[in-house]
C-alpha cells in the first residue's frame, strides 16, 4: 500500500471503530474456561455415585473415609491411560494441577528435591520459561522469587540448543516450564525430536527437573489430525535419566473446571519423596470424586468419545477464527499465528509493539482480550507483540462478533504502525 | 493391696493376658474415623447433585466452570453456622482443614503474616502446644522446624498462666495450637474465661496467630448436656485484637471424612492476606462438593439433626467405655480420663511410667492402641502415661472386646509397675 492508501485505510478503519464503540458491546475471548455446553457434556457424571452406590475401590477400601493419600487404584489406571504411562508412576490429587505445580514448587523451595538442599537455600535459583507461555505457571515461579529465563518457542517446541546450554551448563537453573501437547498458548506439539533431546538433557544440577504440564494431553480438535509425542518418562529412562521429570494433568477441561481430578505423574524415587512431604499436608484427597470419574469414563476409550463431543463444540470457533485471520489478516502482512490442532487457544502475533494497543483498543470497544505481555515471564513481551486468544468460552455468534472487533482494531493498529514508521 | 495381693492379681492377670493372646484378636482403638455406620447417615447427600441439576450459586455463577477462590456464598453461610461466626470471615477450601493448617504454617514461614518478615527469616520462632494434643498438628510445626513448648491441658483448657507468660513476653512465640471444643485427645471443653484470656492475650510478636481448630464444634454426644463456648472472633474484636486468630473447621467428620468441605475463617484483614498468596497456588476449589453440602443440610438445623444421628451411633461406644474404666480402673486407682461430652477420643491418663508398656501389650494381645507417646511434641510424653483411645470405629461388639483386653492389659502393667515400686 502507498502511504494514501494507507491513510484511506485508517480513516475507513477509524469510523468503523466509532461505529462498533457505538454499539456498547460487552464480549470476552480472554478466558481459558469451557463453554456452558461442554459443561453440559459431564452431567451424566453426576449419576455415577448416589445414595445406592458401593462406595468401595476395588481394592476393598471404603472411599468415603480418611484414607489412601496418593489416589485410588482405578483413577491411577484411567490417569495413567490418559497420558499414556504407566499406572504406578500416577498420584491422584484434588480438583487442581495449578495446585500441584504450586505446591511442587514449594516442596522444592523449602524441603529440596531427594535429599539435595531445598533451591531457597541454595542462592538465586534459576527457571526456563519457553514464551509464550502459562501465565499462571510464570506467576508461581516468580511468586517463589526464580529467577525466570525465557526460551523461545519454535515450531517444534523450546529452542533445544538454548535449553541444552543453560541446563547442562548451570546448576542454577533447576527446572523448566513445559506444556508439550497444544502448548499454551500457541498450540505447538513438541516434535518427537525435542522431547528426545529433553529426555537426553545433562543437567548440572542434580535437582533440575522438567515440569512437563500435560495439561492437554487428549484436547484434540479434529479425529484424523491427532499429533502424538513420545512418551517423557519411557524416554528418560532409556536416556539414563529416570527421575528427571514430574508431569501434571487433570481432567478440569475433561469434566468440570471447578470438580475435576488433577494428577502428578513421576518415578518411583520421585514419588516417595513427595509422599514423604505429602504426608504432612493431608491424610488424603477427594476419593469419592475420583471414584465418580472412574465410574463415568472407564477407560482411555471413554475419556477419548468424550473429548469428541468438547472438540464437536469448540472445532468450529477455531475454525471460524483461522478463516476469519486467513482472510482479514494474513493478505495484509499484520499477524502470524500456528492454526492449532487441539488445546484451548490461538496465539496471535501482532506487528511488534502493537499489542498493547491492540488489547486497549478492544477493551475500548468493547471486547476483553488477555492482557498483553500476559504470556511472558514478568508479564514483559519485549516486542510486544503476542496477543492470546480464548476462543472456547463464548458462544459462536459471540465470538464471531468478537473477532469482527478483534480484526478491525488490529488492521487499525497496524495501519497506525505503520503510518508512524512511514514517517521516519 | 497388700504386696502379696498385688502379687496374686499379676498372676492371674497374666494367666486372662495368655488366654487373649490365644484368642488371636486383631482390634483396632487408634483410628479416629467414624464408622462405616456413621457414613451411611450421609448417603442422601449423593442425591443432592445429578444430571438434572441446575448447578448454579445464589449469585449466578456456573458451579461446573473455574472460579470463585474461597468458596460459593452459600457455603459460607453454612459453615459460619456450624461455628457461629460471620459469614464474611469464612473462606471454603477443598476437603481436609489439616491441609488448610499445613498451607497456614507454610505460608506464615515463607510468605510471612499481612507483610511481617515471614517466620523462615526470623530465627527460631516457636510454637504453644497445650498437652496432651492432636498429633497431626505437632507434626506439622515439627516439620516446618517450628520449636515446640508443651503447655498443660487443664479441666477448664490450657493454663492460660503459661500461656499468657509465653506469648506476651516471647516474640519468637508465633503460635499455639487449640481444638477449645472437645479438645483432642481429651475432650476438655475451654471454659468461657479461657476463652477470654486468650482474646485478651497481648502477643509481644505482631505475627502471632492463634490457631483454632475448631474441629468438633458440633460433634455433641448428648442432646441436654451441649457446652458452647464465646465466639472467639468476637471475643477478639472486643478486645482490640480483631486479627489474632485464625479458625480452622470441616464437615470431615459431618459427612465424608475423605470427601467433606473444610473451611478457614478469619477477619477481613487476615482473609485479604491469605487471598493474596492461594490466587499463585489455585484458581478455586470444589464447589460442587461444597453444593452438595448445602443442598443437603440448608442451615445450622440441618446439620444439628444429621449430628443427633452421628450421636446416637457413637454415644454407646462411649458410655461403654466410660462405664468399664469407671468399674475396673476407677476403684483401683491406676488411670484418669476426662469423660467427654463430644468429640471423638478419650484421652487414658495410666500410672506414671505405663502408657508404653500398655500399648506395647494390647498390641502383643491383638489391640492396636494410639502410638504412647503420639499426643505429645516430638512424641515425648515426660510421664509416659497418656493413651488416646478412640472408639468411634469399631462397631460396639468390637469394642467391647478391644476394651476388655485394654483394661487386663492396663491393671497388669499397673500391678507390675506397682511391685516394682513396693521393691525399691
Amino acid at each position: 500500500m502507498t502511504k494514501e492508501e494507507l491513510l484511506q485505510e485508517k480513516e475507513a478503519l477509524e469510523a468503523e471503530f466509532e461505529k462498533i464503540k457505538a454499539a456498547g458491546l460487552s464480549l470476552d475471548m480472554s478466558r481459558g474456561k469451557p463453554s456452558a455446553e461442554q459443561l453440559d457434556l459431564s452431567m451424566p457424571m453426576l449419576d455415577t455415585l448416589n445414595s445406592k452406590s458401593v462406595l468401595k475401590s476395588e481394592n476393598g477400601t471404603d472411599l468415603r473415609n480418611y484414607g489412601i493419600l496418593d489416589g485410588i487404584p482405578e483413577a491411577k489406571q484411567l490417569v495413567s491411560e490418559m497420558i499414556g504411562c504407566k499406572p504406578e508412576y500416577v498420584m491422584i490429587y484434588g480438583n487442581s494441577s495449578l495446585n500441584i505445580m504450586y505446591d511442587q514448587i514449594a516442596r522444592a523451595m523449602f524441603d529440596g528435591i531427594c535429599g539435595n538442599t531445598p533451591w531457597s537455600r541454595q542462592g538465586q535459583v534459576k527457571f526456563l520459561c519457553p514464551v509464550p507461555g502459562y501465565d499462571r505457571h510464570f506467576a508461581i515461579t516468580e511468586h517463589f522469587g526464580i529467577e525466570m529465563i525465557p526460551i523461545e518457542m519454535r515450531p517444534d517446541g523450546p529452542d533445544m540448543d538454548a535449553v541444552e546450554r543453560y541446563v547442562n551448563q548451570d546448576a542454577a537453573v533447576k527446572g523448566i516450564w513445559c506444556v508439550p501437547k497444544y502448548s499454551n498458548p500457541q498450540g505447538i506439539v513438541y516434535s518427537a525430536e525435542t522431547v528426545r533431546r529433553f529426555a537426553n538433557l545433562k543437567p548440572a544440577a542434580p535437582d533440575f527437573r522438567i515440569f512437563w504440564d500435560n495439561a492437554y494431553a487428549i484436547h484434540h480438535l479434529y479425529e484424523e489430525n491427532q499429533p502424538e509425542i513420545p512418551e517423557i518418562f519411557a524416554e528418560c529412562e532409556k536416556a539414563g535419566n529416570p527421575d528427571m521429570v514430574i508431569e501434571f494433568c487433570s481432567t478440569s477441561k475433561v469434566t468440570f473446571s471447578g470438580s475435576g481430578m488433577a494428577a502428578l505423574a513421576s518415578s518411583p524415587k520421585n514419588l516417595e519423596d513427595i509422599k514423604a512431604q505429602l504426608t504432612y499436608q493431608t491424610i488424603g484427597f477427594d476419593k469419592l470424586n475420583q471414584l465418580r470419574h472412574v465410574r463415568y469414563f472407564q477407560n482411555i476409550e471413554g475419556l477419548r468419545e468424550h473429548m469428541k463431543k468438547h472438540a464437536d463444540i469448540i472445532r468450529p470457533k477455531f475454525e471460524m477464527l483461522n478463516e476469519l485471520l486467513t482472510n482479514e489478516i494474513k493478505p495484509r502482512g499484520i499477524g502470524n499465528w500456528v492454526n492449532p490442532l487441539g488445546g484451548y487457544f490461538i496465539s496471535f502475533e501482532a506487528l511488534e509493539g502493537c499489542a498493547k494497543a491492540i488489547v486497549a483498543k478492544c477493551k475500548e470497544a468493547g471486547v476483553t482480550m488477555t492482557e498483553a505481555g500476559a504470556t511472558f515471564p514478568y508479564k514483559k513481551d519485549p516486542k510486544d507483540s503476542v496477543i492470546r486468544i480464548a476462543p472456547t468460552y463464548p458462544s459462536l455468534e459471540e465470538l464471531k462478533e468478537a473477532a469482527k472487533v478483534f480484526v478491525t482494531v488490529t488492521r487499525l493498529v497496524s495501519a497506525e504502525k505503520l503510518l508512524t514508521e512511514n514517517k521516519n
